[in-house]
């Protein structure tokens, strides 16, 4: 199927047979690691290790060296498409991210212009050809974007959130305004997903992390209809093979059946859904990936294992699960009870797979 | 029925048959209402007005004078019953509630003490006595506290969070000592429900406003059990009347069905949930209270009317829906949208009723 000696990964996504359940986790490279630490000592910010290609490259690569991943998935963050659009990123410890020129106006918005990826976004871009030629085939390497809703939250709001004031009031009071700029968004991240495609990498994810602030009418018109104009502008097939897209939904349980139709191979699930009820209600349309409560890797080895099993039956025998958190790994964890999950994942669903 | 000249919020809460469908709004009585900010200046901080009966009755009155709602709730907050216990609660503007002496050892979490209502929270007693003396039978008043597991969050954390992961480490690595806490919490929180029932509330809410923040299991274990031991607690009659209790379960769509047999009487449910379908998953076993986006009220007027309509019609005709905001009113709100939505329902819930 490819040039990969490891492709588990991309057939659970398409719903193939595999031997063992395939596992990657949610920032997987991260601040838990004191590999990862050093580096981004190193680098001095977050965002300088973003834009600095070998030690995106470095940092993408630590969590497969350390543990039997099935996957590596790109080190970057979903606000560089706004960052390249001009609105200044900045990204501090405990605050998080923060733009010096949100936009809310209607001469900010309309005057939005899409990236263009080789050239505002070539650092991506040569991150992903340095990790591919690290990984010379060993596991697929997943490239990623947020989703234009949640991208957009932060380019209006400035920052993080909590009650999406800014954004929810141009969407009751200027909806075209608002449609205009997911467009411009979609647009952008779909160029700049078909440029990873065509740098390399072997899927695709787009991180919907704020679904959970809309209601479910909401969600459908401002923030599924534009992961459904990214997923019919990528790519998705090359390097001889198809290229999976997944949408990972955070909060968006309630309309789950919607989202398996919106041109996505796999649903990324979080903690609070039932994994079996998860996949009733999707009927086989699609992977699902998820969804341990990434605080499980808090709890003694015992406790892993179990939580591991009751996961892996919740869904069940057969194809199509990825194992993953159901959000990204936390910082005060522990790099050991990492090791025990991927450990716990590729034995104990060994029979689920018969 | 009661003493009230508006009884429809009890009525509909008990799944009895109302001319209109009843409206009352999460923080209604809040930072939107200028004579709520007059007061809150007055009284230098948020605690010191929670602490003043006079002053809290006060804002409780505000919203029903203001607009034709079926309700007032208690003005007050989750967190006295842990400040009782004596962790020096302060909340400040933007910031959000912290303690002085959150728990997390063994030894911490043992000596904890279940405060005495009428001796350590005798001013919400007493604010809930002048409030029933003023509002002299017009409309109900409803009591509240929060769950135990979202309070011991606040306690275990020590503030607000956005991965828990003190409380979770807890969850995980001592759950007997989680469960412990979260004894304490709802004996306490039992106690301080029927102080406010004696002291004259006409129905009982609690919020569960971090159930999101756990899986499933973990949710009926440490969320759902500690609901259930306050519910067996809190007399359910007084005043010669039912008193009915609501559960708010904020992020539990998932678990709908299971919260309905808590032992309450109806189910608030936030603006991620298809109100027909949580009617549909519930069986007519509860009244479902909500949940329209409070972003809604930055919309025109024509707007809210429509999406009152829209709600109105997702749950249907017949007994049993209270309308809510899905969550609480958002600071930026206009009095006057507030105005327009309570008109609205009243106007087009009639036919609904008929």
């Amino acid at each position: 199927m490819s040039h990969l000696k490891n492709d588990s990964l991309l057939r659970a996504l398409l719903r193939e047979p595999v031997d063992v359940t395939p596992i990657w986790l949610m920032r997987q490279a991260g601040r838990y690691l004191p590999e990862y630490r050093d580096v981004r000592r190193r680098a001095g910010d977050f965002l300088t290790l973003c834009r600095t290609p070998a030690l995106a490259c470095e940092v993408t690569l630590q969590p497969v060296r350390r543990f039997p991943l099935d996957a590596a998935i790109l080190f970057s963050d979903i606000l560089v498409i706004p960052d390249a659009m001009g609105l200044g990123l900045s990204i501090e410890e405990q605050v998080g991210p923060r733009f010096a020129d949100p936009v809310g106006s209607e001469k900010e918005i309309r005057g939005l212009r899409i990236p263009d990826p080789e050239r505002d976004l070539g650092y991506v871009l040569e991150a992903i050809r340095l990790a591919q030629r690290e990984l010379s085939g060993e596991v697929p390497l997943i490239g990623f974007c947020g989703s234009p809703w949640t991208v957009a939250t932060y380019m209006v709001e400035g920052g993080s959130s909590r009650d999406f004031q800014k954004i929810k009031r141009l969407l009751f009071e200027r909806p075209e305004l608002l449609h205009h700029l997911l467009g411009v968004v979609a647009a952008a991240s779909g160029a700049y997903l078909n440029a990873q495609v065509n740098a390399g990498v072997d899927a695709v994810m787009i991180f919907d992390s704020w679904a959970g602030a809309l209601s479910r009418n909401a969600y459908l018109q401002f923030s599924l209809e534009y992961i459904r104009r990214i997923l019919e502008t990528v790519t998705r097939a090359a390097h001889g093979r198809r290229i999976p897209a997944i949408v990972f939904s955070r909060g968006g349980g309630a309309w789950i059946e919607e989202t398996a139709r919106c041109g996505c191979d796999a649903i990324g699930v979080d903690w609070t859904q039932d994994l079996g009820d998860a996949r009733r209600r999707t009927g086989g349309m699609v992977a699902l990936q998820g969804n341990l409560d990434p605080a499980v890797l808090f709890a003694p080895e015992s406790s892993i294992r179990e939580e591991t099993t009751i996961l892996l039956e919740s869904y069940g025998k057969g194809c199509g699960h990825v194992f993953n958190l159901g959000h990204g790994v936390l910082p005060d964890t522990d790099p050991e009870r990492v090791a025990t999950l991927v450990a716990a994942v590729h034995e104990l669903s060994r029979p689920y797979h018969l």
